[in-house]
């Protein structure tokens, strides 16, 4: 049984927030938590949602805050509160104007993925039958978001996309939410390739809790989940590597086929969100994953740097502007 | 002939803005000028406006600067650049939404007008028949305005809502660009009643430029506008008199029927800006009023209060948030 840390932190979560989720947050010692704000919303359904966000923050100001900066963060651990640093998935808020990075900079959104699945204006995500790279607008907004202090987030990218986008970068990237190919074949999944080219940038690997990426879905064990920890830890390095739970509690599942479909195509058969495993029903699954990852024959400090420091580390220097 | 002074202050303007603009400013020792973002602007154009306000202060970094609060004023004053200050003259951006007053003041909005000439949800503008006051919304909104450290704006208010908003509002308000009407009659122009229910709660008057608002239209002289002026300071104390100049330079008319009909009506007869008195044809204009007020037998502190001082204690104290 472990004592709640003040330092956790999960790289990834779309709940329908609620008080619930928040007292979870705390129960699981959760510090910062990385929240997504859209997935194929656009600029004005983003602005509502980050309002929300607002009145969140003034509603449930005794378990939340928000987390713009390193300043924040360490708030949030001193006070036993949760940082929420704001995401976006997809690009499509900033339509085609550069400006409207600087906007969403200022309106709290810390991290951005440069695709979501589809082609966007930035380069292509993994569905594509073809991915033909970064575009010019792509390099531009990589270096907008450099100098802001805006994450990159490479999840749900294409290879070559994610591949041209880190060395177009010049500050350290992320992969917020997935799990390596090695241990459950597929393209939404990382190659050896991505995360290794990743850490040697300095960037960071989120695993996933989803059961979709996990190798045998629902029925996962902790046990199996750990090990492929230890071995993603031998290929990125243990400071390199943390949680991104991709935990979405509490959602209809018209909310699955609004992350699949947007409003790009009509669904051709109804979708349902799997099962979580029994170890990680709720972000409170932290807890056993201190235990498993122990077991896994993890030191403490490196079990204490995947959950938490090695994030906590890395958004305090990704948030900072650059020159700053 | 004066010198340049770095501290002036323009309460006002919406110009054509170019490096020329900018350059002007400097010419004319402004060290701050509250800039009009949108007039019937809705929340997505707003937007455009501002991104175009942050390429403008990347652009000319070496003239300008965002004036967001008393550091940025007081950083303007001492590298000798001009403060933007950015507000709106229409409260149409936040729609019917409390969460966009906090959008739009994380995006440097910095004054609003509760309303422009016509009714809106917040209250009513001169223009219309019945001012029925201030709304259940207006109340909410002078509140959040309060918390931020937004200033709210009376200009082209009715006088019921006005009058209503100053007693609403904990902290001060400006009328930031308007005459008396005592000088020129009409409901555009300020009464006496708003003038002294102003300054008694700490507000500022700011004398306009505009020529439908001169007594003699464009052929006003500097004298009469300097003697209206001093008449001016005595109803209101000389602490709380400024200039807001409403130029509204290197526009074409289409502008000015934009101001005036926006989407909501279609101009019936073209409209043409009138022409500016020779004295004041651009803020450069600021070095004659100077001469003009001491010649109105203003004392030369009481000059400098008058073209800056008393804008520049205003703002610093009016952008701190509630608290801070």
């Amino acid at each position: 049984m472990n004592t709640p840390r003040a330092g956790w932190v999960d790289g990834l979560q779309f709940c329908n927030w609620s008080r619930k989720s928040f007292e979870h947050m705390r129960t699981a010692g959760l510090s910062a938590v990385h929240a997504t704000v859209a997935y194929h919303e656009g600029l004005r359904p983003t602005l509502d949602r980050i309002v929300a966000w607002n009145w969140r923050f003034r509603d449930h100001a005794d378990l939340i805050v928000p987390g713009r900066n390193a300043a924040d963060l360490m708030r949030a651990l001193s006070s036993g509160r949760t940082a929420i640093i704001l995401g976006l998935q997809n690009p499509l808020p900033i339509e085609d104007d550069l400006g409207l990075v600087t906007v969403l900079h200022e309106l709290g959104i810390r991290v951005m993925q440069l695709t979501y699945n589809n082609q966007s204006l930035l380069g292509c995500g993994w569905q594509e039958a073809e991915d033909s790279g970064l575009t010019r607008m792509g390099r531009e907004v990589i270096a907008e978001m450099n100098r802001l202090g805006m994450l990159i987030d490479l999840s749900h990218a294409g290879e070559r996309t994610a591949l041209e986008a880190i060395a177009a970068s010049k500050r350290p990237m992320a992969v917020t939410h997935a799990t390596p190919a090695f241990w459950r074949a597929g393209r939404r999944q990382v190659s050896e390739t991505l995360m290794r080219a990743l850490a040697d940038r300095g960037g960071m690997l989120g695993l996933s809790l989803y059961p979709h990426h996990l190798r045998d879905g629902s029925a996962t064990t902790l046990a199996a989940f750990c090990e492929m920890a230890a071995r993603a830890a031998e290929i990125v390095g243990i400071r390199h590597l943390g949680i991104g739970s991709d935990l979405c509690l509490d959602q209809p599942d018209s909310v699955l086929a609004w992350m699949r479909e947007g409003k790009w195509t009509r669904a051709t058969e109804p979708v349902r969100f799997p099962a979580q495993p029994g170890w990680f029903e709720d972000c409170r699954g932290f807890l056993n994953l201190a235990d498993g990852l122990r077991a896994a024959g993890f030191a403490a400090e490196d079990v204490e740097a995947v959950l938490g420091t090695n994030w906590q580390r890395f958004f305090r220097a990704a948030f900072r502007a650059e020159g700053a």
